[in-house]
């Protein structure tokens, strides 16, 4: 079975350099991670600030970050395991996260950065957890996976 | 039947105010316009900039800007008729433009503006006809739709 962190998916992205403006890469419907269209949102997240956690029952988050820097702390409750990510034109990537996992986001640029959402079902706020952002202590500043190591979650 | 160009639809779309960044909506299965997922990526405009013009033959497109302002340019050949669109996150709302119709955009911001296209198919290179930006004398500052006029283009 192996655990559900081992879900996750980061999945590199291209990007198609232009005079006029880069074309950049989201997701395909034959992409790594597709798990169906319900919805594309975006969501702003300012300078050092979290939104989280937040864990969906149902839903698989298929994430981009064309503006900004983007940390993400993804915690397995029940292996106990918190893992961090980090997304943004730089290192161009899109993470897949499968439903019954906690996530938390934090804007780790100077300006606002943007996310984009591509998920597999319809906003539906019952299908979806909240705990508050102090829930799980997570060292957000420790180097991103596959770099950083996996990190011990007390509950 | 009317024209193909009375099909293109602008739908207004949600901004959600909140402290540690907007969510902006893009689109839902269930929205006006949507097509069914093929593919979703970004185009950044620089400032003055134009990409087009290119007429898909299959390809629905749905267009959202995020950040900046971009017009667009919609020619039905056919009617002779063109309109100009324009899309940022002041006024916010969804651009749909079904295949047949030629399209051109340009970057109308002091800085780069981001565009993301929700496709119904994936990309492929063979559905789509391109001419060079000068093909269509469109008038890119006129008034935009639905307060400025249809253009009448000379083919």
């Amino acid at each position: 079975m192996g655990l559900l962190i081992d879900k996750v998916q980061l999945t590199p992205l291209s990007v198609i350099p232009l005079a006029a403006g880069n074309v950049m890469h989201a997701m395909q419907r034959s992409s790594a991670g597709f798990a169906g269209f319900g919805e594309a949102y975006f969501s702003w997240i300012g300078s050092g600030v979290t939104k989280g956690w937040k864990r969906h029952r149902e839903m698989t988050l298929n994430l981009v970050v064309p503006v900004g820097l983007v940390a993400f702390a993804v915690v397995d409750a029940e292996a106990g395991i918190g893992r961090r990510y980090e997304l943004g034109p730089e290192a161009y990537a899109r993470l897949t996260i499968p439903p019954g996992l906690w996530m938390a986001f934090r804007g780790h640029a100077s300006n606002q950065s943007l996310m984009l959402n591509i998920a597999d079902i319809e906003h539906d706020p019952t299908e979806a957890d909240r705990l508050a952002e102090t829930a799980f202590a997570l060292d957000w500043n420790a180097p991103a996976y596959p770099v950083g190591p996996d990190q011990r979650i007390d509950l």
